[in-house]
């Protein structure tokens, strides 16, 4: 019970870990001069602007507004008639989205457009109700992605309407992970405000009974694997022999040595604690699987899951040498640099604003659910189980998940009226598995990128980029420039 | 001013004083029985039922629950794939909606479709928090057609999930007037739950800044004109001697005689009450205007501004004989059948809990203006004021209209998306100004009724109906045939 209550912690946060931990890379006060300079010595200039929102765009009784902020960057534009990029922007402060989605700054002076960077309510600073509504479920109740939405298209709206030159341009949404599905769904549900998104690893499939909850791990174990079976068989054993030494008090306190851990493991819940960490890395490992050195959650090498899975390819080991080399591999995700004096197992559970509105969101709208069989992927078997996460929620947030209401609300599988939306996705990234790898019509173009991790597309062209990658932004690049001469729209 | 304010009054109610009104019929008795013997001696059996239904579906502070009722009938469904026919309820009691829809009972055994007719929240005993919700704006906030879309998609997916035979149903949505709309905007937001839809006369483009205010009265005018010329000139010309009358105590003294009102005219604002009464008449009359003795609104005969006009229409005249004529004119609508012992000026404005709560939704979301010229139509020239709109609004209920969130989420007139879904209008109906008129695409069909009220289509079949009332149902037929065949969904 212990293990699944953790796994439900896990799952609620894994797809926020990586978000809203990313969101810590946009403290460079680039907010005051917003001016960034990149890795590569590009510059991203923009100017930041706030539009006022109602809080509650689907009743009448609250008229309370809040400061949606929102990126703007018009020197690449064509006032005549050039295309509006409108970023649907995610769970964490806008940013660094703008700062980390490069392809948009690459595409925008071929294409002469506005670049427009819209903050998600109650993320960065657009806190309808401060950063202490987290405490109170009736401020916190506008947090949806259906008012997300709804301040989108309205705040495009409002820039077509008052933006001299804006009038009949075309917009084009775009977005990654959670925000990729905000750019498919405002174009499914507003499509009257935008004319084509590019959804970039956007799990829509994600939620309960409409892929398996295994099918998130097997992606991990498939991104571990094509590196070396010997590293997955090594994996897999490791978990009994965590289970045999954290039974034991001299156990624990080998294990807690073996990964330099800061806290000793003290009972079977540490132990819990320590699996769940192992596994929140490898789940983490696979989406940032870029084949450069990037510094996402951690500072890491190209292909880091080759570099993690090297202690464990040389051969199948056992008992305190298998620990070693686990740890050694670990440390290739949290100790890159060195800098570490110790490993902490709450380092993902940090719970930071961000973290915790994500949690409301996984508890409310967001239910991803994930489990493992141990057979075809390489963790312990856990299963899912909605009735624990809905008690947890309720627990934390005094409301409970709604199942199915996304599905209504944002089509589910039945996506035939649904047009001009690109789907990308890397197939080393876990949450691929809920996301559309399948054309279902040529308005609904595919984009599979075999070598890649999450939303890899949307990051800036790198000389490390595989033919695949390259390739997937060409190809949005040659949707995206149809729709904006009105060719298929 | 005065004027002004009364217009307000007028435009906010004339659409549900129709439909609202017209659920006076249903009290029959027929709730217990459930079974209707209609005029022609067909009779309509049909089971009610009850579902369970979050009172806010985009938000998860409240979860409150209220009991929707839906009335079905399924003696002519094949349960073997026929279809489901579901009528979106407007602003009244469904069983009115129910045994006055007559084409949806004559099409059923033709197409074997299960038959479904779901009442609005707020309305008949769909009511979220009884009837004193009016009071409360904290509790009539959950009244939006965004709700009420949201019911419908709920309920629909739960009866396909749970009624056995009915998983791979094709779902087609009929609507007349709001309900028209609900069934438009039922297909655009919801493609994965209706498979098409049938709007009829549903003013879709009757909101603020997408037709002039001057359309509605415009049609009315024609209306009448094409009965006589000579009529549309004596009225014209009659509101300018009650105005003369209307300013002294003589005169309105004349004016409440030759009216036959049950109370004395006492001042200029009850003048201007009178014109406002008089302008209602004409405009339901216009909706009204059916070929065949219906009992609508009030009692009538076939064409009844032909029957209206005909005092006015033998010369054009002045003075106190004008206004004999146009009191026995208002008489074939208000004492058809002669009963009355005098007329009551204030009849449209008794306030029934539907009236006001299409207020309400008049005063948030509904925001549709009218206003004249008296030129191009037979009224006095009035303006329309959305700050008057406005002010009233939140004296009434404490809330204030959005003029445009409609039109953002339901595409406006930007439909180039949608498909499936017959616009139907008849060209006598003064809501067919805010109608879709002209097909955008082949699979937005439009169908035009020249000699058609409103909604008429949906009535039953009549010996009375003209060739293009019934090559409208016909048309209909055929396109719900294929689609319910799959043909074009």
């Amino acid at each position: 019970m212990a293990a699944k209550s953790k796994w439900f912690v896990l799952c609620q946060f894994l797809f926020c870990v990586f978000l809203c931990c990313e969101s810590l890379y946009q403290g460079f006060g680039h907010y005051k001069r917003h001016q960034i300079r990149q890795n590569d010595n590009t510059s991203y200039d923009y100017k930041t602007a706030y539009f006022e929102q109602k809080v509650d765009h689907y009743g009448f009784a609250n008229d309370d507004t809040y400061k949606q902020r929102y990126l703007i960057a018009d020197q690449f534009w064509d006032k005549n008639g050039g295309p509006i990029f409108f970023y649907t922007g995610n769970e964490g402060d806008i940013t660094w989205f703008c700062n980390n989605t490069g392809f948009m700054w690459e595409l925008a002076p071929k294409l002469k457009a506005l670049l427009v960077f819209a903050e998600h309510r109650y993320y960065g600073t657009s806190l309808p109700y401060g950063p202490d509504a987290v405490k109170d479920p009736k401020k916190l109740q506008y947090l949806t992605s259906e008012q997300a939405l709804a301040d989108f298209a309205i705040l495009i709206q409002e820039l077509k309407a008052n933006e001299p030159g804006a009038q009949s341009s075309k917009v084009i949404a775009f977005g990654g992970s959670y925000g990729g599905m905000l750019a498919a769904w405002l174009r499914i549900k507003y499509p009257n405000v935008v004319d084509g998104s590019l959804a970039a690893s956007a799990p829509i499939w994600s939620f309960i009974g409409q892929i398996p909850c295994e099918a998130q791990l097997q992606v991990v174990t498939n991104s571990f694997k094509r590196e070396s079976q010997t590293c997955i068989k090594n994996i897999r054993k490791s978990w009994g022999i965590i289970n045999t030494m954290g039974a034991t008090d001299s156990g624990r306190a080998r294990l807690s040595t073996s990964f330099d851990l800061c806290a000793l493991l003290n009972t079977s819940a540490d132990t819990d604690a320590l699996k769940s960490w192992l596994v929140d890395i490898m789940f983490n490992l696979a989406m940032v699987d870029y084949p450069y050195p990037a510094s996402f959650l951690e500072p890491l090498p190209g292909w880091p899951i080759k570099a993690v899975c090297k202690p464990l390819s040389t051969e199948v080991m056992d008992g305190v040498p298998l620990i070693q080399a686990l740890s050694s591999a670990v440390k290739v995700y949290y100790n890159y640099t060195g800098q570490a004096k110790c490993l902490n197992v709450n380092q993902n559970a940090v719970g930071s604003l961000g973290d915790q509105l994500w949690g409301y969101q996984a508890c409310t709208e967001m239910v991803m659910p994930s489990c493992s069989n141990g057979v075809t992927d390489m963790f312990e078997p856990t299963t899912y189980n909605f009735s624990l996460v809905s008690d947890a929620c309720f627990k934390q947030f005094k409301i409970r998940p709604r199942k199915s209401w996304v599905i209504t609300e944002y089509l589910g599988k039945n996506l035939k009226t649904a047009s001009n939306i690109i789907f990308s996705n890397g197939l080393l990234d876990p949450w691929s598995s809920g996301g559309v790898l399948k054309s279902m019509s040529s308005s609904l173009p595919v984009i599979i990128i075999p070598n890649g991790a999450h939303h890899v597309d949307l990051r800036s062209s790198n000389p490390g980029d595989t033919p695949d990658i390259t390739k997937a932004r060409q190809t949005e690049e040659y949707i995206i420039q149809r729709w904006v001469k009105g060719d298929n729209s």
